[in-house]
């Protein structure tokens, strides 16, 4: 009796109601019957992204395909980046501007840490004349969250636009669009919105108009100026994936029943639980103080092949965690813990950990990990 | 007990195999598990486009999107291309080519006729070194099919390359990659593959790659090279829409069941009915002899509100048809027939027209449209 146990950065688990809700009968998006979903969908989303002055989007598209869209709606030829680099996705924001022919400059941070505040303010003073800063909100390639709340009046201050990846972010950790001042935040539907990918969001606060509406990078299907006027009639203006979004209404009527705050809460304690059990077995963590809420990044012990764990628990129990990425490859294990995802679920999540370690002969007292997030777990609201 | 009959352009109807198979347990896009699923539909969807030599690649976008993809990867900065205009979706490739700087010349053809082929090979004497035919199989705006088969060898013979739309196309009418030697064709999830929207596919014949490698405009999402070189592991450069490609999967296998020459048969066999109960009805096509067998496009009956009938159906019984987009408003009312439909359908669709007609108060004599239809119906296979 092998289940899908989904502990990885994206796609995560769908609850049955947001996959069944995907398999009603289909509809034709330029009718009053879509509108109504789609209206409602956008203004949930709003709540979603803590904004009340913004406009959000449904892209079709993964959320590298949002990033893009970023990119060619908030630059014009001559323009110049600013990129904060902590792993995979950091990086990809920088090969996207450079792919526009965008001059730009890269903060590199250690891997495991979380940028500092002022490395920003010093890469502004010392290149004058930096249009955009791009950053990522939580960096699942090293477990890492940034702290987005003091970058924005840093970037605000030197007349920037401040861009923010917050794919696996929002809908875990707090993102507040409006009162951190942040122009255009982006998040992919298959993280913290518990729903299979397919669906990007992009939200646009007043402050970004201006520069979008002047522009001149090429954009067509990434047009926000389209998607706006379009919104104003409840529409999109390409086709929809119509049965996604018919899924996001289910997965958006879930978070606001339990309370965007709620969310935040139920993250933080879940993966603190995982934390404080990975240390228990004696495993060291990647992010340290700077770890988000997304995911548990675990060093791979000494001597043992941690993909080899993660390739027999998912093909043998169901369970998948993942491995690193590109240089990180077999350097650790993450452990996601974002969506749809309860005590229970972490419960499994370390009985796993404890027997994937155990099988490879890593010295494993059988429940201690378990022992110790049920005590936290059974102890802490 | 209003069910949803969808006679639209797009999206259209999807069998509950298919929804069902969307709401499947979700799995991590990167595992063995989903990379087998990708490699059967990709495999799949090359008998779709009937290629043997070409690459399909799997977009998570609409139609435009895949539109939009064709231009970056096939154009260069200072080359020329020629777009056969007979529509919304001709002057959209025309739309995008301009969007990305590319000098455009168009054949602008007049409303419900296809393009002469001889047009094409005027034009291209016209104005020497083109690098691009852009066209555009069923024009869905107008209901007219135009013919690639011809086509072909004129743009060939001038040595450019020829990039079909056939999203509206493919899984209806004959479309023959290799044989009729196309370099790039498309189409979306939501039309003849009978799927919810989401996907868009690329096939990318071989004869194409030498211009796509040299291509110099920005591509990131939409960039080809990295489609190929992930699909040789069976993958993708970024997160797929897992639920809708194991829908696709179930798409396809329905598809191949039935046999694509099947398939085309019996989209010309209900097309030619529709047209024929329509007729009955003293309506006049839209499309004359270059009718497609994607929909049927009947001309407004003089002092009906078209639109009106159209919603007043919709909302009252769940039968949807369209009407005519932009200049051609209140002009036509469009019947698609085309995926998941069968002969009972297009009774259902005739006897929602002879209703609709009626109640509007142009002179139906009831039945008339529908004996017609049944006595087509029940005596061709």
């Amino acid at each position: 009796m092998k289940k899908n146990y989904l502990f990885t950065p994206g796609p995560t688990m769908v609850p049955p109601e947001v996959a069944l809700a995907e398999a009603q009968s289909m509809i034709h998006h330029r009718t009053p019957q879509f509108s109504q979903i789609f209206y409602e969908v956008s203004e949930d989303l709003k709540y979603l992204f803590q904004t009340k002055a913004g406009d959000v989007f449904t892209l079709m598209s993964s959320g590298t395909g949002a990033m893009e869209a970023c990119v060619a709606n908030v630059l014009s030829r001559g323009n110049k980046a600013l990129v904060v680099v902590s792993g995979k996705f950091g990086e990809r924001w920088a090969e996207l501007c450079k792919c526009f022919g965008i001059e730009t400059i890269t903060i590199d941070v250690e891997n495991g840490k979380a940028v500092n505040p002022q490395d920003i303010e010093t890469a502004l003073n010392k290149t004058r004349g930096i249009n955009v800063v791009f950053t990522t909100q939580c960096e699942t390639s090293t477990g890492v969250v940034h702290d987005i709340k003091s970058i924005s009046p840093i970037v605000k201050k030197h007349g920037a636009l401040l861009v923010v990846d917050a794919i696996t972010g929002i809908g875990v950790h707090q993102l507040l669009m409006d009162e951190w001042n942040i122009d255009v935040a982006i998040t992919g539907s298959q993280k913290g919105c518990m729903m299979p990918p397919g669906l990007a969001f992009v939200c646009v606060n007043n402050s970004a108009w201006s520069v979008i509406e002047k522009a001149d990078l090429p954009r067509y299907y990434w047009d926000f100026r389209k998607m706006r006027k379009e919104l104003k009639d409840k529409t999109t203006p390409f086709t929809p994936a119509v049965s996604l979004v018919m899924a996001m209404k289910a997965a958006l009527d879930m978070i606001k029943k339990e309370g965007i705050e709620n969310v935040w809460k139920r993250h933080a304690r879940l993966a603190h639980a995982t934390r404080e059990g990975a240390k228990a077995l004696g495993l060291e963590l990647f992010a340290g103080e700077y770890a988000s809420n997304v995911l548990t990044a675990i060093k791979a012990p000494t001597g043992i092949d941690v993909d080899k764990i993660i390739k027999k628990l998912r093909d043998e129990t169901g369970v998948t965690f993942t491995g690193g990425q590109d240089e990180l490859k077999g350097k650790m294990i993450r452990i996601g813990h974002m969506g749809y995802v309860n005590d229970f679920d972490i419960i499994v999540a370390i009985a796993a950990l404890e027997k994937g370690l155990y099988e490879a002969g890593y010295p494993v007292e059988p429940g201690k990990g378990l022992s110790k997030v049920q005590s936290l777990l059974v102890s802490k609201k």
